[in-house]
Formats: structure tokens, C-alpha cells, sequence
């Protein structure tokens, strides 16, 4: 048996991952671990998986809820949604095979602020009977060393009734230390979060937990879904040279200091093209108060730029994973994981003064965001912690290139088909065309900037709206109701959104 | 003159209205007190516009920027947007005739969150050249009694060039000790905001400034805008009715206590009935951290049911504010009127663990608000701080009749013609109907319960909606983009959404 278990207790609940499924009955809520694909449970999915296909070759019915952190693989969400095992799924997935499985109105989906989620558990709002946390290891007094991710564990512990603990030997023993656990108090007697910079540290590096929840722990020795990375395009440099110069913009205002920028960053290609560019920037002593590491940050930590970056979990390339594998010990200086209550908690961002740089999939030309739905309807992902970011940034910004699907879908549309962010919230927007500054822009000045970043293909048919909008009764939020969707029907009907 | 400038200084600057006008220059950015109705300068917006008619008459421009804390009164916002003064206003208005000069293209508009809008002050985002503040008294050191509310007093104040105050000899002189003021720390040492109960004081009950800033001082004997209070109709009290039941089944689910309510509560006669239902409930100890006191929170206060409650500011009538001016020594044993950068700050907001509960003009049957918008295109008043609650709480709360304008409106929508809030703030939506709870719930079986509280006369063509947009390739959230906003075309052609 794994030394990774030194609780004489928890030693007596090893078993296989089949043997712990049958602890998970139909219809339970369970919490796994598991955020941007990493640090998920590798075996019981399958395990719930398989009980499910039994129950239906038997004419049964075995479906869970199952809450994550975020999104977590093909072997977790993935396997459970082909077996058709998942009823309702919070608060955000991105694994093609549930995708699959909401869009054709199967599996229920709750699309929730990560940063409102523990609360759900927390408060009741939720009920949640087992939890299935992957953990590094398990010391003698039964306390846990998070793995790649910590999430929503913490909550998740704390209120199942039962716990199942997966001890994966892949995780390096050198994340010990790395992690940062701490309980927000109970209402009524809350009080302050006590982070005052990226880098603070106010909690233990493990979790202590009610060792006699514990039903079973399962030995697992598998890699986190790690996204392979791709160099970054020539759209994506210009976008991220934008962003840059909109940076150096802020410093010559006097509104940023080349050694204050401290980054949130959503996922991606685009992201990671920003964080190249700040490599040959004069931007010094960067911090990141963000919800995941990714291979531009420990580039950025490699090269001496970046001092410090909090998050809840890893998104890395299966390159740049091995590399955390090695040097955990030597990263451990400059990353801190927390519970994402925290990472993403709204006293803690706004007391950053953080600049928030996230994707879309469009926005509109007063500047609503849509992050999560292709013509309404079909949702991507979800808002993940865009939401808990952009609204409580100094600065919130949205980077995406013009046009996607080879041109037939243009990121600037008359209406957002479905609005993650308000005009309230964004505050600058950046294609390779450039970008729009929407602060303290009334709507109708917003349009100009808007169509100035959308793609030529589209600016005549943005304009278009436009007068037709300007013709109607109301002029403070111009809209011709009866064409604000038309890009997405046409989409819809001929496969592109152009005329 | 007034024994209510007890500073050499600033009583060597008293001057008329117009004469205090000539230091405000066409193209500048007036700071103004004033936040629903209360504090608001009572001189210098007639001066402003007098101004503007002058330079009119003479074919020369004279227009300015104006930045409030919230709504003003038509002796403020009315005078300037009649006389054609306003360019720019922001972060919300309430006027009529600023709103249709706003709706007709002229006045520009921007609807910000109110605890943004400190920010855009303090970071440089807007330039700001004056402050016009209204105040109880200037001390003889120089200090200045706010009156009947702060708003974002503090930080025009501080931001300006130049500062005029208007000595309101209307305002009781009782309320001082009624204000709690602090300052936000600047970035980048920023620390926690240390409130962590609805009535810890945690600053002085003067705001200081540079004196020599002071270009003018006015004295003023003016009422505040009042607005009537109506007694609550039948629909507001059985839209109150419904909300006691959500609270009460919250205690039954041990949610909530009945000593532990803690209270948001958006401005209107449906809250008023809310806060009248109260009165006969089992709540006890309630407390209230929200931005506006309404005449429902003095009686809980009178009644001994209310504790304490902190806001911004007043929102009074007439009979209201007469009370509070003859006994505001009592009252401010009960209220404390903060800063909105305070007030609204979402960390206090998230740590209190409160209900928040706002109006709305439209729900769209899977949960997302519209705050602001008739039809899409024409602005009512703002979203206020409607965002700062709603998104922080720890349940957020939405309360309309089911339907306006002689039921030619319905308050559920197939999609909302304009999003303040989205599906993922709004928890539970409630009309004279019943309670749409939609805590836990993908969008598919939201549309259920937002169908359940539509009114009977729209129940119908809501359904047939729904059936189309179940017809399409894809059920995440399905719509019907082509008939998205066939209620709110057929209300702009034939002036109702019924059929």
C-alpha cells in the first residue's frame, strides 16, 4: 500500500474504485474535486460510470448531481456523461461529451459563479451527500494535502455525509505547501478576509476534516487532462500587443506603475499570447491574483517578471505539467493554490485593484458580454470566474479575435444572444482590430468605438443597424428590436452571419 | 449670515448662487451631492442653467458634465436638463426631464453600478474640475457635516479643483453623528473595510477637506425632493405576502433566523409593503444594510423591529422627513449614513450575508433582469445599486406586479430586452403570482417557475414560446431568436404585448 496514506484509519478504507461506487447511491449529490482539468478524481467516475450502464442493461435508473470546482476531463465528466449518469451538473464543465449531453436538453445544467458555488453548500442551497476529492496524500492525523486543484473541496468536505478520497502517487509529494486552506466564518460572525496582496498567506497547507465521513479511499496513479499548447497566432499577437499598449496607455495616464500590474487571466491561446508579450515588456514585478496557473505564468516566474501568482489550480500543458512535477518544491516560492471561495472572492479582488482580462464569444455594441451561449441557446462552457473578476477588477477587459469559424462568426453583433457581463461591467474590449475604452462612454458613443474594433467583413452591417436603430423612438440604448438577433438567425439558417 | 459657518475662511467666501456659478466653466465636471431626492445642491443647479440660457441666447455653448451620487430633484437635475446644461451625466438619474432629454439623443447618458462609480472619480477614469456639495455645517476647523446623505461626497471632494458649498439651513442640525465617514485606502496598500455588522462605525462624523480648495459658499433653506408616500395596493401587499412566505420557509429550511434578517431593499411602494408586512411578522432585531432609508424603515425602527439600519442616504416623504428633522438626535441612534463607496462595496455586501431585494421592469423566463430599459431602447432611471446587492448577497431577490400599464406590459418576457442582472445573480423573482425560487436550477426548469408567476393573460403566449424554442438544435437555454422580442415589437407597434 501507498505511504501516501499514513492514517492508520483511513489505511482500513482502502478498496477499489468499483468497491467505493457502491457507497453512491441514485439520485445523490456528489462534490468532486476537480478544476480546469486538474486535480478531478481519475477512478470513481469511471466506477460511477459502470454502475450506471448495469443499472440500465437492468431497466434501472442511477443518475447523480455531480458539483465540481470547474471543468475537469474525459475521464471524469466525460466518461459519466456517455454513460448518461449525470443529472444535474454545477457550475461549470467544458468536456465535449456533456456539452453534447446538455444541448440536447439531457443532462441539466446550473452555469454558477465559481465564487457563488461553496455558498450553495455552504448555506443549504444545495444538498450534497458524498464527496470525491482527489488528494496527494493523507498524513497520520488524517489531514489532506490538496492535489493540483483545491476548488470547492473544502465546502465539499466539510458538508457531505460521506467522503471518498482518490490518493493519486502522480501528484508530486512537493505540492505540500503550495496550498493555502482557510475557512470564511459562518454567518453572523463574519469578518474580514485577511489578504491584502496576491502573495498573503493566511491559512494551513492542508485540509482537516471529520475522518470518520471518511467510507473509502481509493489508490489512483493518473496525469491531470493537461491541454496541449499552442504558439500563439499572429491574430492572437496583435491582440495581445493591443492589450500591452492599452497597459503602457494606463502607466503614461499615471494610473498604473510599471511594478503594480497585478493580472487576473482567463484560459486560452489569447491569454497565454499576453503573457508572452509581458515577457520583453518593461512591466516589472508582476503579480497574479487569478484563478488558474498557466504555462505563460510560470514562464513569466521563470524569467524573473512574475513574483507571485495565487489561484485555485493548474491548467497547464502536458509539458509544462512535468515541469511543475519536477521543480513543485522550487514553484511552491511563487504560487500559492487556495479554496476558490477565495481566489475568486469579490472582497479579495476588489481590495487588488486587479486589471481582469478575460475571453468572449461576442459582445455587443453597447458592450454586453456573452461568454457562454453560440446563438443563445447553445451553451460552451459557462462564466466560470469571469463574472467574479470583471465585476470587481480596477479594470476590466475582454480580448477576442474579430471573426471565428473562418469569418462566419463576427465577435461585435447588434445584440449579445445571451448576456454574461453588462454594459455596467465591461470596460475596455480588444480585438487585433484594435481597442475600445468604454469608460465613461454614454451607449451611443460606445457604438463608434465598438464597430471601430469589429471586422471590416461586419462594420457595414453593424452600421446598418445602427441607422435602423437611430430611426426608432428612444434614442438612449438605440435597438431595432425586430433585427437585433438577425446575425445569429442568419447564422442559424445559412451557417454565417454575413449577408 | 448663518451661524452654520463657523470657519473665518470659508464665511470670508459666502457669495450668491450666480455669483458662485461664474467659477464653473462650460466643459467642466461637476462633482454634486445628492442621492435619491436627499442632499442634493438646491442653488447652484438654477444657477448652472442660467448659465447655459445666457450663453444660448448669446449662440455661445455652455454644457457640463455632472456626476451625482444617484437621483437628484427636478430644482437640480430638472433645472439643468430644461435649460439644455448637461452633456454628460452619470452614475444614475431619475428625472423626467432629464430622462427625455436622455431618450431624445440629446443629454448622454452612463448607468454605472454606484459602488463603481467612486472609483471612476478616485482612479482618474473621469476628470472631475468641481465639487457642489451641499452640507449641514461647516465647523470651525473646517470640517463639513454632511446632510441628508454622502453618497460620493467624499471622494468629488477630494478629487476636485475647485469646491462650492451650498449650507443647507432646511437640514436638521441634529443629524450630525448620523454619518459614518471613511476612506477606502489607495491602491496599492489597500486593507479590509473593517464593518462586519450592519451598524459598526468605523470613521468620524465629518468629512475633512482642503479648505483651501473652497471657491464659494451658499447658503440655502431648502426641502429636500419628498417623494409621497402611496399606501401599499392589493398587489404590492400580496406581492409582500409571498415575500414573508419565502423568508419564513427559509427559517423552516434553517437558513435564516428570525433575529438574524438582514435587509436590501430597493425603493418603492412594493418594498414600503414588504417593509409593512414586516411590522406583524415574527422577524425580530432586523437590520438593515442597504443604500436608502424609506419611511418603511422608520416605522420598523419606531415599532422596535429594526435595530439599525446603515445606508447612504434618505428617501423620505414628505411627513417622513419632517419626522427625522424634528427628532434625528433619536433616529440617529438607529441609522448611519455612509459613503455609497461603503455602503454598496461588495465586500461588505458578501461578508453581511444579507437579502437583497429590488424592483425590476422585466424577468425573461430564465431569470435574467432588466432594471433599466422600456422596450429595449428607452431608459428609465438605472441599475443603481441594485448590482452591488443583487450580486453579493447571500439570497438575491426581485419583486414586480406581474404586469404594468393596464396589463398591456408583462413583467415575464421570453428574453429581456435589455440585462442588468443575469441568470446567473437572480435566485428568486417573485410576484402578486407567487415565488419563482430558481436556487438550483438549469434553465430549463427556471422557465417552469417563471412561467407560474406570469400573469394568466401572458401564461399563454409564453408557453407557445417556449414550444418553439424546444424545436430547436439546441436545449441548454432554448430560444427562438426570431421571436425573442415579439412582445416588445408588438408593445412598440400596437402599444401592448398582448396579442
Amino acid at each position: 500500500m501507498s505511504e501516501r496514506i499514513a492514517n492508520e484509519l483511513l489505511k482500513s478504507k482502502v478498496m477499489s474504485a468499483d468497491e467505493a461506487a457502491q457507497f453512491i447511491n441514485n439520485g445523490d449529490a456528489i462534490g468532486m474535486s476537480g478544476f480546469t482539468g486538474a486535480g478531478y478524481p481519475k477512478a470513481l467516475p469511471t466506477a460511477i460510470a459502470n454502475r450506471a450502464k448495469e443499472a440500465q442493461s437492468k431497466g434501472d435508473e442511477y443518475k447523480v448531481d455531480v458539483y465540481t470546482g470547474a471543468s475537469t476531463a474525459p475521464d471524469c465528466d466525460g466518461v459519466m456523461a456517455e454513460a448518461d449518469a449525470i443529472n444535474y451538473r454545477m457550475p461549470y464543465m467544458g468536456d465535449p461529451s456533456l456539452r453534447k449531453s446538455i444541448n440536447e436538453g439531457n443532462a441539466k445544467y446550473q452555469d454558477i459563479h465559481l465564487s457563488h458555488s461553496p455558498q450553495y453548500i455552504e448555506h443549504g442551497f444545495l444538498p450534497i451527500d458524498v464527496a470525491v476529492i482527489e488528494v496527494t496524500r493523507i498524513t497520520e492525523d488524517g489531514h489532506l494535502v490538496p492535489s493540483s486543484g483545491v476548488g470547492n473541496n473544502v465546502e465539499f468536505l466539510d458538508h457531505a455525509d460521506k467522503i471518498i478520497l482518490e490518493v493519486n502517487s502522480w501528484q508530486s509529494l512537493d505540492l505540500e505547501g503550495m496550498h493555502d486552506i482557510y475557512r470564511i466564518q459562518k454567518l453572523p460572525n463574519r469578518t474580514p478576509i485577511p489578504i491584502n496582496q496576491p502573495g498573503d498567506r493566511i491559512g494551513k497547507t492542508y485540509i482537516d476534516i471529520d475522518v470518520n465521513k471518511v467510507v473509502a479511499v481509493v489508490e489512483t496513479n493518473s496525469a491531470d487532462r493537461n491541454s496541449p499548447f499552442k504558439a500563439p497566432d499572429d491574430v492572437s499577437k496583435q491582440i495581445a500587443g493591443h492589450f500591452l499598449d492599452f497597459l503602457e496607455g494606463e502607466v503614461k495616464a499615471g494610473r498604473l506603475a510599471y511594478d503594480e500590474y497585478i493580472m487576473q487571466s482567463g484560459v486560452g491561446n489569447v491569454p497565454n499570447a499576453v503573457m508572452a508579450g509581458l515577457l520583453d515588456s518593461k512591466f516589472e514585478n508582476i503579480r497574479a491574483y487569478t484563478e488558474v496557473i498557466q504555462d505563460g505564468m510560470l514562464d513569466l516566474i521563470d524569467a524573473g517578471k512574475m513574483t507571485v501568482a495565487s489561484s485555485t489550480s493548474f491548467a497547464l500543458s502536458p509539458e509544462a505539467a512535468e515541469k511543475m512535477n519536477e521543480q513543485a518544491a522550487h514553484y511552491a516560492k511563487h504560487i500559492i493554490l487556495r479554496p476558490q471561495q477565495i481566489s475568486n472572492h469579490p472582497e479579495v479582488v476588489r481590495r487588488m485593484g486587479l486589471i481582469a482580462t478575460n475571453g468572449m464569444i461576442e459582445a455587443d455594441i453597447y458592450g454586453n458580454i456573452n461568454s457562454t451561449h453560440i446563438a443563445g441557446s447553445k451553451v460552451m462552457n459557462g462564466i466560470g470566474g469571469s463574472g467574479d473578476f470583471t465585476r470587481n477588477a480596477l479594470i476590466s477587459s475582454f480580448i477576442s479575435p474579430s471573426m471565428a469559424k473562418g469569418g462566419d462568426i463576427s465577435a461585435v453583433v447588434p445584440f449579445a444572444s445571451h448576456i454574461d457581463h453588462t454594459e455596467h461591467d465591461a470596460m475596455v474590449i480588444i480585438t487585433e482590430r484594435g481597442v475600445a475604452d468604454l469608460r465613461g462612454l454614454a451607449p451611443r458613443d460606445r457604438v463608434k468605438k465598438m464597430i471601430r474594433i469589429a471586422n471590416p467583413e461586419y462594420q457595414p452591417l453593424l452600421e446598418e443597424y445602427v441607422e435602423a436603430a437611430n430611426k426608432g423612438s428612444a434614442l438612449a440604448t438605440p435597438h431595432d428590436l425586430s433585427q437585433a438577433f438577425a446575425f445569429h438567425t442568419r447564422f442559424l439558417e445559412t451557417g454565417s452571419m454575413k449577408k
